[in-house]
Parts: C-alpha cells; structure tokens; sequence
C-alpha cells in the first residue's frame, strides 16, 4: 500500500518502508560508499539510477522518503545521505551475530569484508561436528550446539545466521528463537517455522541461479 | 506492464512472466519437490500459499499463467504443476556452467546439491592462483584464467559464476562475455558492466543481512 498523497508535509522521513524499499535503500548504500570512496561530495539521482539500472524517478521516490534530503540543482551531499540511510536501515549500531554450521560457506561470510563494515560483528560459532569444535575461525572459536543458549546471552547476539544443512535447519532455528535471537538469515533451502517475534530472511542459491537462467531464456526467445 | 485483461483465451500459456514471478515460480517448484517426496499426489493452493507465507490468490493468479492446469474441486497435480514449472523456468534441460573464484563460497556452492538437482552442471572451473590451479574440486580440476576462452567453449558452458574479490569481478566478467557466456550470477558486490545479450543476476550477501536488520528494527518499533 502506498500512502496517501497530498498530506500537508509531504513524506514524512517516517514514513513506513516497504521490505522492497528497504532493499533499496541497502544498494543505495552500496553505491554511495563507493562514490564517497572516490571522493565525490555529492550525489545526483540521477547518477545513482545509471549505476544501479533504476529510474531516476524510482531513486527520487525512495530518496523522498527518508526526508527533504535533496538540495535543487546540486543533488545529494554523499555523507549526508550514507548517514541518513544507515540510520534508516538500522545501521548506525553494531548488530552482534551468532552463526551456526561452520562450513565452507560459513568460512566464506566470516572473511566477507562487507558484513563488518556494515557493523555485524560475528561474535559466537557453533556446530555439532566433534572435529570442527573447538577451532577458531577467524579469531572465534566454535563450540558445541549445547553451549547455544548461554553463548548467545553472553554475546548479546540479536541475530543468527544458519549455514547447516536443511534437515538440521529447523531444529537450529528453533534453538536461535528460543536463545532470544530476533532475526535469522536462513541459507538452508527450506522453509522455517518461527514466533512471530523471530524476522526471517532465506537466501536460497538455487533460486537466483534458477532465475539467471530464466533471464537467459527470456532473452533468446 | 501486466497484458491486458479479457482476452478471448483467459491467460495465455506463454504469457510473459515478470522476474518477480519467476522467482515466485522457483519457491513453488522447492515446495512442491518437498511434497512429492512426501507422497502428495496432488496440492491445493491454499496448500502452497501456506508453506511460502503467500495469499491464496498470489499463487493462483502465477499458476494461472501457466495454462489451464488446476483441477476444480482438486487442485493440481504435483508432477504435472512440476513439470510445466520446470519448462516455464528454462529447468527442462541441463545447464554448463563455469566457475570463477575457487576459494571457500565456490567450494561451498559445489556442495551444494539443489544446483545439481536442478540441472546446473558445474563444468569448468578457474583462478588465477598458482595454489589453487591443478586442484581437483568435486572432480573438477581448476584451470588458469588464461585458458577460459577455449574451456568455456569446450564444455559448452552457457552460465558464469563469479565468485572472485571485488576488485577482480568486472574483468572477469569481461572474460565470460567475451567467452560468449549468455548469463552471470555474481557474488561480488559490485555492479557489473556487461552488453546487454549477457543476464545478470547479483546476489549481496550484505543487503540480504541488511534487510533483516530492518525487519528486527522495525519489528520493535
């Protein structure tokens, strides 16, 4: 649902996002720390919408949303915006994470630069393999499944990552929930059954790659 | 833009299916997989909008684009609503991929089973680090990126992976193209340049975390 137009003060900067918008506003994100990397003070909408094949329009939309941020005839003050959206997304704090199934993939997210500078610190590991308890990965150590509970208080851990696999996903959910965990992003390919209070995100592998191909043949129809 | 209503035959088989419902349309094709293997002969609507968190008539309406395929007072019949899915997607045939970027997200995706089970064959597999290259992983050997012109060809590989750092990524993809690759799936964050014969799909781990920090922030406003 879009909101009602015409309201006397124009988009309110709290206006409620869609999850869509909030994506968005993730690869706004992206683009504009690259932008300030480069040194560029400012911003136009119309050079984020090249860099991420949106519609200038779309990018003022959502742009509009976190406020009047945007300056006539000059655009977006780059700091101004990267600070406005991280406040937005709830990144102007550290997130603590605990992650379960320590595996390749998990190996992969530990060393994947953007999650810290992003502010999710990985502050607990756990797995139920023998030989793979007890290492430390990435200065964290990983310990058994049964540690779960009081690891996760210790940590202050709010959101959990699971990269086991699916036969095993629901029961380790199930143990995040009831460890207090508030958020899961789910990598196993199965569909988790969580309170209420519990958000979820999947990504599932197979279904991007599924769509690549979709795309493909769309394109050679 | 969706068609246009009230045409003579209901919705067309071959009715162009937006990107979002394809994605919708590779969540249909997991579950119904789950419920086969369960023993479900046929599946109700209701039944799939349940397990994926949809509206009843969300899932109606996308399998309506499919053809004429539910049974009033029945439902649909698995094997058949999997079937037409898979050929819908483009999974009524194999795909040869290559693979570029051997470390801990690749070897992770070679694990990975729903790839092969959908038809995603990885054939060819590249980097350009002298300790990687003339391994063997999953029965692959890795090869120099300088053979990846003549390797892609050999094997016939339609789809890329990039799995390599940031910095590597757009001359990578390059290669591909240049490869003659109809399709990228890239877990590099970065935007990638390609012509426009070439799909893209970009998977962000950190907008996927991203957005469930959101969802836990906005949960407890």
């Amino acid at each position: 649902m879009s909101r009602p137009a015409g309201g006397p003060a124009g988009p309110h900067p709290e206006a409620r996002l869609s999850r869509a918008a909030a994506g968005r506003l993730s690869l706004y994100l992206r683009r504009l720390e690259e932008f300030r990397k480069r040194g560029a003070v400012k911003v136009s909408s119309g050079q984020l919408a090249g860099a991420l094949g949106l519609s200038d329009a779309q990018v003022r939309r959502d742009l509009a949303c976190l406020g009047g941020l945007g300056h006539p005839g000059v655009g977006y003050v780059t700091g101004e915006l990267i600070a406005t959206i991280r406040q937005r997304l709830g990144l102007d704090r550290d997130w603590s994470v605990a992650l379960v199934g320590v595996g390749n993939l998990a190996r992969a997210l530990l060393r994947y630069q953007g999650f810290r500078q992003q502010g999710f610190q990985v502050r607990a590991l756990f797995d139920n393999n023998p030989a793979v308890i007890g290492q430390v990965v990435e200065g964290i150590p990983v310990r058994p499944l049964a540690e779960l509970r009081p690891a996760v208080a210790a940590v202050r851990a709010e959101l959990g990552v699971i990269t086991v696999p699916s036969e095993a996903a629901q029961a380790v959910a199930d143990e995040l929930a009831g460890a207090g965990i508030r958020g899961i992003l789910n990598f196993a390919p199965v569909v988790l059954r969580l309170p209420e209070r519990v958000s979820l995100v999947t990504v599932d592998l197979t279904v991007q790659l599924e769509q690549l191909a979709f795309l493909v043949q769309v394109g050679s129809d």
